[in-house]
């Protein structure tokens, strides 16, 4: 009998703009957003097959969809505050839960509530489809940094370029480093500020 | 040497409305709509598998989130335009692939290409797969139209809530027969003018 | 050396649109109700005054416009998360302040940064004039609720507006009832929906 | 008994956004552009009548502000996907006739359904109005290229800048010559990226 | 030399929003009503003509077109102060002179700047071409309403809707007589609130 | 019985976006504005007190928050039309008044009438409130040049930009000064085509 329910709070992700504090040109709704985890997601599945990784893409795709949803009812709260200290991180993450039984499964019947538990809470775990998850969730962040640098929207989002590719090369995905290597370069190659860098980078990787 | 360029395309599909010539109070983007039809085509892959079917869940997401990639070349064109009559349908089916071509494989890497190649344009044929993708696809529309409705928008937005829900009845599929017997009369309970006609079909569909 | 900073921080007040996760009509920002608060709070100030109130004037409009700078860099974290329970209240509190020491005040010159430090944090106490600030911030909220509730966008915000409403009843300033039996009706009138149930309680407050 | 369905319909354009696949910082809508073609369009045959030329000004400004009128009922079909190739070009042509027979004439009383059928339909001939219309077509499709490049967003409003004025240059219109040589230089005369190629066209113009 | 400066003035109308205190759900641009008006008053024209009127189109479209660029210098200052007494009216009515002459006319080359200056002043006389200008500016403000009460926006734009066409019915051009008897019915047809009353203005117009 | 009339149009500043002709990445609402106002008038007063001032705070505060609240019924008229001439200015000032006594105070009760009366028209004086106003007002517009400027809106903001900054230099408020010294410097620092003038003006400032 919650299923509608269920449904309803998934479309609020298309109000609910991401990066809430900042000025934008293009602010990405967290539906938008998921839709591009997905794709990117997509990519670098491929492209770990392609290098022997065996990827289980019914998983994927059930982590790419679903690691916002809950997001539909806490809001999308800035990671600076959410992982400000472990504190805070768990408590936020306590109450996801508490708040996701109320509102998602306290009405929903069964064998659902037990199916959508599962699907909502399974998330960036250390499996290889956890680990596509967590890139394609930075990646994306990536490109919203790219496309706004490259309408002169500089300051934070230069800085969060740097940030996110940092913590991207620590990846040790063949995929990510594919992605670094081969499509990051065509990304930025019309951005001049971002260019310069990224080249510089992919050398460094090259040695 | 051609990846960054389908994510560059993939993104646009945040710039594109649906609907495109109505008023809309909500109106939804190409990428928002292919994460719904994720979301509602997941959960009717769920309600298949209760019912003893049997889902090959990494070839639903694919068609689910790929079925409109196209689009970012071609525009989201009007339905009524699209499947006016058939040598119209054709025309621009033939067109889709040779721009998808141009703009998406003639310089991508294989076997990267290829692979793209199949991804894109296998959408809705007759496995329970594809079935299952174009229910999802009509569903989100009729959704569209409840909160375009709920809000006051009537007119054409009712109309083709009428006309969608006609066209679900049709299905065999059992989910979609779950959600119009379970999930949609939630939807429209607090919008009187769509809650008594809906409750009608429910009636006729218990006899 | 910071007072640059602050003036940017609080710009970004602009950006943030309230009630994240719903769709609106009219979506306020931040700054916005910043600015409709302080109007309010004036109101029910010169109310009190009118009826042997002693205001702190500077006071009342320092707690007007600085209540909610704090969320230019914490963002607009939705209240039904932020109360969920003490555990969690409590520890974005913490965090809140530690934010504003390395936003705002680690590199603000004295004696800007002492002061600034007691108008940030000066808020929702029991003086008079944090009462006036919890009502101010309370009344806009069921501003809010009325205008989406006579634009038709019902549900939630039907439900807040008399939670909300339920809230200012409890209060004992002779401006708030002031506001509740003469000015509210008339806020309401051309509302069908909110006109009934609020004249109702205006008849049993006079009881 | 139809005329007012002929309103209906053309107050839709004012919900149609131009350049549907892409980003935009300033985005006209269809009835944005059809009146600053019927601008542009009043300055090409002032010019035009200075230079001897003989306007039909009734006969121009019913081209110029009927055009686009078609795209209510069919959306704004991409130029990419509409001119691919004489298949779909003529294919379309016969479906837009179609589709205002039922949704314009069908109902609308005579003798306006005879006036408004050749309104509708009498565009870019080779009249010197349908010429002038052709070239202030393209020369506000020229502007929205050159707002965009000034505002940053370059790349494909670069190209198209180029494409359509190479268009233009090919025109034996006086008007568009003298557009091209006292009007255009002012309006890119701030705008680095586009005033040198310009400047160079003008100057291999006058050899 | 300045006729570029005078395109660039005339895509400001895109800017600028109508009815600027209010809240709409559909906010038409000054550049959107340009172009509705030029349509309703070739409507109107066009039934002039079938009832032996004798219509100047180049003169009406002149005037349609042109009636508003000069608030791209001034804004588009609210009726209600314009026209609050007579001082004010013909204060502005110098102003705008002047400043048009400080803009658009300082710099820009002869012949074009007696022509604009004809083209721009030249509005809302008691010719034909004149009356149906001032008739259709008033038709578009109306549907305008008509919209906005649809959508359940009431309040100011029912009021303002009664206002208007009673200033309509006041009008002696047999084109707004046909306008208010067969083309308004239909307009209000789906809406209740505004039906009702305008059948019984039709009904005490047939007396 | 008019105070919730008061609220109403208040709010309806929300609706109005400043600089009404312009394009803008981010236009500030009236409502925004005065909130800004706001918050720069204390960091002045802050300063004033830190150099010996005396400041009335609640009366500061009342002159920052109130003195654009007229516009909620006049619209906000540009300042080029406004101050175009002494006549106008004049007669605009006595329709305000007018206006105000018709929408605001006809039916609002007393002693309120009274009191909002002397708020609403109690702005620009020569008082060190009434300077401080003046200069936050001006330092608000300043920073909405700066923000658009950064993001290659230039033209007119950067014109306007120089044109505000010479009229706060005229200031003879110390705070003043040290906004011009020690803030604004760090508002443009990361803007490179504004920051060599400020930097010019600064030593000049020195000397």
């Amino acid at each position: 009998m919650g299923l509608h329910n269920y449904l309803v709070y998934v479309r609020k992700l298309n109000n609910m703009g991401r990066w809430a504090t900042e000025f934008m040109h293009q602010r990405t709704t967290v539906s938008e957003h998921s839709f591009l985890v997905a794709q990117i997601g997509q990519m670098l599945a491929l492209i770990e097959e392609e290098n022997g990784g065996k990827v289980d893409w019914g998983r994927l795709f059930r982590k790419l969809i679903n690691h916002d949803v809950i997001e539909s009812i806490t809001g999308d709260i800035l990671s600076t505050t959410k992982y400000k200290n472990p504190e805070i991180a768990s408590a936020l993450s306590v109450i996801e839960k508490e708040l996701a039984e109320e509102t998602f499964f306290a009405e929903m019947e069964q064998p659902y509530r037990s199916l959508y538990r599962n699907l909502l809470f399974d998330g960036k775990d250390d499996s290889l489809e956890g680990r596509i998850l967590r890139a394609a969730d930075n990646i994306d962040a990536l490109m919203e940094c790219i496309f706004e640098v490259k309408l002169n929207n500089i300051g934070l989002f230069e800085e969060k370029y740097h940030a996110i590719l940092k913590k991207l090369k620590e990846s040790n995905l063949v995929s990510v480093r594919y992605f670094i290597a081969n499509v990051l370069p065509g990304l930025v190659a019309d951005c001049e500020r971002l260019a310069k860098k990224t080249t510089k980078y992919k050398k460094e990787e090259e040695r």
